[in-house]
C-alpha cells in the first residue's frame, strides 16, 4: 500500500535535528483557560534544545517563560503531490511537533551564545562581522530554551498514491516541487558603498 | 522612528484575505486541559471563512469539530532583515492570527464545493481535469469552516532599523529576499506518456 509507506513518523534525533536545522521559523502555542494562542517566531537548535527570544516586555514571552506547557511545530513543505483524483492530493513535507516548556536562560554568557547561534543560523557566518552585541541589548531580550525530549518528526515523501483503478486514466499525476530560495542581497541606503561581505554572496 | 513604522497590524479584510489567499498552509492550535496541540494543514479561504479538511477518524479533527476555541496562524516570510547589529536583525513577514471555532460542514454539496476551492487553490485550474470526486470520498472526509471575524494581520516590511549611531559603520545592511517557488512538474510512473496539462505549465 503506497499510501501507507509514503508517510512515516520518527523519533530519531538525527531526523528531528535535520528538520529543525533547515527550518528558520516555528509556531509556538500555549493555552490560557483552555484557549489556544500561537505565534510564529525564529528559532535555533543547539544540542538537545531549541532556543527562541523576544522582548522582555512581550505578553507572549512573559506567559511562556512561566514554564507552562507549549507545543512547537516546524514544517517544511517540499512538494505538492498531484494525484489523478482530488481525494489523493497531498503534500510532501517534513514536520516536527514538540511538547515542552520553557527554561529561561538567565546567565548573560549563555544568552549571548544563543544570540550567536540564532544569528549565524539566519545569516550563516555573520556574527563576527556585525557590530558587537551590547549588554543593554542582552538585558532587553529574554531567551527561552525548550528541550527536545518530547519531539517527533513526521515525513511524507514520494509520489501520489492513486487508487489502483485510476492508474490507467489519461490524467497527469506527479509532483510539483516547492523551492525556498534566498535571493541576492539588496543593500539599504547606508550600505550602497559597502562591499557585500563574503558570507552573504 | 523607522522601527515603529516597519511593523503594522491590520484588521482590514483585504489585507487579511490577500495573505490567506497566498499562503497554502496554516497551523491550527487547540487546547485540552490547558495543554496546547498544533497541527499544520492546507486551507482555503472563501468569502469570510477558511476551510480545512481531514479524515473523519482523525483525533485532531474529532476534537476541533466539537467547536472548541482554536487559534489559526498563517505566516509568509518575505525577507531576512540584515542589520548592522544582531539586535536589529528581523524578518519581513505577513502573518494572520485567527481566533475562531469550527463549524462542521455537513451538506454534501457544500463539502464538495470546499474540496473544489481547496484543490483549485493548491493546483489552480485542476478540479475539472481530475477524476471526479466520489460520494464515498466525500463521506470519508470532514470539512470544517472557521469564520474570520476575529482575524488580524501583522506585517513587517522595509529595511533594517539600525541604531542612529551605527549607521556610519562600514557594515553591510539590507535585505535577503526569500522566494517560494513552484518548480517544473515531475511525472510519476503512470504519467510518463501523458501530456502535462496546460494548468500545470
Amino acid at each position: 500500500m503506497p499510501s501507507r509507506l509514503a508517510k512515516r513518523a520518527s523519533l530519531e534525533p538525527e531526523t528531528i535535528h535535520a528538520i529543525l536545522d533547515e527550518a528558520l521559523f516555528c509556531t509556538v502555542s500555549f493555552a490560557q483557560e483552555n484557549k489556544p494562542f500561537s505565534i510564529p517566531t525564529a528559532f535555533v537548535r543547539f544540542e538537545n534544545r531549541i532556543y527562541i527570544h523576544g522582548s522582555v516586555g512581550s505578553h507572549f514571552i512573559r506567559e511562556i517563560e512561566k514554564g507552562i506547557p507549549v507545543c512547537i511545530t516546524v514544517t517544511l513543505a517540499d512538494a505538492l503531490v498531484v494525484a489523478k483524483s482530488a481525494f489523493h492530493h497531498s503534500v510532501n513535507y517534513r514536520s516536527v511537533v514538540l511538547f515542552s516548556h520553557a527554561e529561561k536562560i538567565e546567565d548573560p554568557e549563555n544568552k549571548t551564545a544563543a544570540f550567536e547561534w540564532l544569528t549565524n543560523k539566519i545569516v550563516p557566518g555573520s556574527w563576527e562581522y556585525l557590530r558587537p552585541i551590547k549588554q543593554t541589548e542582552v538585558n532587553k531580550t529574554t531567551v527561552l530554551a525548550f528541550n527536545l525530549d518530547q519531539a517527533s518528526a513526521k515525513i511524507r515523501n514520494g509520489m501520489p498514491s492513486d487508487d489502483e483503478e485510476d492508474l490507467a486514466l489519461p490524467i497527469w499525476s506527479g509532483l510539483i516541487p516547492l523551492e525556498n530560495k534566498r535571493m541576492p542581497p539588496v543593500p539599504d541606503s547606508s550600505s550602497g558603498n559597502i562591499p557585500v561581505p563574503a558570507h552573504l554572496i
